[in-house]
Order: C-alpha cells, then structure tokens, then sequence
C-alpha cells in the first residue's frame, strides 16, 4: 500500500498539499487497521462526535506542517 | 470544496493570519463530516465543554504556526 | 474581535511574549464560544481539573513556540 | 532492541519515509512494553477504536515531520 | 507574576535548559489557576494517574524544544 | 536530579538520540513523581493500556525531534 500518494510531498498549491496532508493521515490508518470493513463500521460514531473530529483535524494540521514547510509555503 | 481559502497561506497580518489558522482547521473537519446539519447538531455540546474548546484551540495553535511560519512572522 | 492584540507577535521581551500566548489561545476559545456568560460558566471546572489545566499549558506552549521564533528567541 | 532500524533517518523516498516514522513509533512502543504476547493482546481494541487509531496516526506524524526535515523533504 | 523566570530563554546548559521548560509549564498553570491551595489539593490525583503524567511531561517536550531551539542546542 | 543524561543532547547515532528521548520523558515524570514506588505502581496499568502507551510514544517522538535537530539529523 502507498503511503505517499505519487511519492512526493511536493505540490502545486496549497489546497493540494491540504489533500495531501488529509491523504498522509487517512493512509497511515489505513496502515495501522487495513480492513476497509471495520473502518467504514467506526466511521459514523467518529463523524459525528466532536471531539473526534478535532483530534482529526489536529492531525491533519501536524501534517500540513511538514508539507508546508517542504513546499517553502507556496511562497513564490 | 476549498481546503484553504484563496489558495495561499500568505496573509497581510498577524489578524488575518490567526483567521486563517481557524479556517483552515474549520475546512478539515467539513472535509470529514461534510453535512452541516450534522456539524450544527454537534456544537453546542462541543461549544460548552472546556476540554472540547482547548481541543480546537490547540488545533487552531498548529494551523498557526505553519501561517506565520509561511509569512515570516510578519516581521517586516 | 481581535485576534492578536496589537496584531504583531513581536514583544519586547520573552515575558510579553509568555503573556500574548495565553492571550492568543484565550482568544480563539473565545472565537469558537463567543459568549462571555457560557466561558464563565465553565471556568470553575475546568481551573480545578488538573487534565484540563495541562491541556491549556499545552496550547499555551504550542503558541509561545510560535511567538518566541518570531522574535528570534529574543537572543540579542 | 533496535529503536532505529538502520540507525539512520536517512531513506531514498518519502514512502520509505513515512515507512520509518511508523517504525519509530512502534519501537517506541516496543520499548515500553516489550511483552510481545501483551502487544498483540492490545491490538483488537486498540485496532477498533477510531480514537486509539487517531492518536496512532498523530504520533506517525510528528515522527515523520522529524523524518522528513532530515531528509531535506526529499527536494531533490 | 513572573511567567519567565529571569525573563530570558538563554541558560548555560541543557539542564538547566530542561529545569526552565519545567518552570514555564507550571508557572502557566499558576496563570490559570492562581490558587495556591487548590492546585495543591490537586495534586496528588494528579501525580499518581500515569496518563496525567504522560500529559505534563508532553508540555514539557513543547518547551523545551524552544528553549533548545533558542539556545542553539547548546552546541558550542 | 539530573534532568538530561551527560547534559548533553548530542549523540553519536540516531539511536542513542532515540534512547536519550526516552530517557528525556522519564526524567521529567521522575521529576513530577519522584516516589520511584508509585511510579512503579503506576505501570502495570500503563503499561497494558494502549492509549497510555500511545501517549507515552508521542511525547517521545516530540523529544526525538529536538534531539535530532540538535544534532543535524545526523546526515554526516
């Protein structure tokens, strides 16, 4: 399983690297419970508790960081 | 659905980039439950717990520095 | 509502720069839960939970990192 | 025990990258509790919680945001 | 208050580096919580639930990496 | 009580750098609950909890990233 989409963390935009950095986090649990049943089984007790969804998006942010930064922020 | 509001980190001040930084966590968990109707049922619970509000706060913390980071701290 | 008092994270010294921390993750809370009333509310529970208090040190650390890079740690 | 696989943070793509920062947060673990029969013991319910599966997914990535400054972000 | 002990991030050693980072968390504790005797009422739930431990010394991490960060890692 | 092991955060090899991130978060709980009996009461229940042990991980993977800028990642 690819861990990196296209292997690279370099992007065109930075609206790219935030689908990169929610792909990064959503394959690395795919690494941790690779059964696609059970993850859809604990997706709607996750969806739609908040502090879940937080914790998500925490992750999400840690890495858009990394990106980001290999990106030079989209800056030129 | 855009991730990152106009496409770049880049913001004219501290102000707007703090804005940016809760967008931007707020964009993460609409790509995970894109229902609003759904979002909407679960903030007041989230929106009275102090642990829920510090949860988010922290999130918003890590968006920010990687937009400050982009924008050299707006030093200039 | 400001988000960043003064809107600059450049403080003269690294005790303002300590309390523009506290004062930017004070003021997300206070973004996500704009009623004075509710976050008064909360604040006995949360300011005598011992797990409640670490996880606001912990923004307030996330944040300080933030400020204290914009201003070069303050070195010279 | 082998708590860097190589001893090195070195690796020639980001998929190995990202290959790495879970080692690293395995071995961690692994450090910590170092009874296999334990680990294995944990695993359902750790493997089932979306919560447990989210906090694995953030520890992977402040490990790979270490891996990948060390890689200079596979730039080149 | 003093939130910053001597007002400066720079310390001769990592040690001393370490003991800062300690002192910046608690004294952000004390920020919030400014009540001697209450955060010595919590105490010792605190300092005997390992998870609550677990969290303090993460804040800890987060200083310190600043301190360090600000002190050049003490490498010279 | 010594805080950093040789009051240094240079090591040899990644892995001694991933030892010494260990040694850096027990040092601080050592420093929080110095009763060496409670903390060794403490982990049983720790040890044989998956969260406790993820949350143990993350604070290690955080000091790690210090430690491993400290020394350059070591790329020579």
């Amino acid at each position: 399983m690819a861990l990196v989409p296209d292997n690279t963390l370099i992007t065109d935009t930075p609206e790219q690297g935030r689908e990169l950095a929610i792909m990064l986090a959503r394959k690395t649990v795919g690494a941790m419970q690779p059964d696609t049943s059970v993850r859809q089984l604990l997706r709607p007790g996750y969806a739609t508790n908040p502090d879940s969804l937080t914790a998500a998006a925490h992750v999400v942010a840690v890495e858009f960081a990394t990106v980001a930064a290999a990106n030079n922020y989209w800056r030129n």
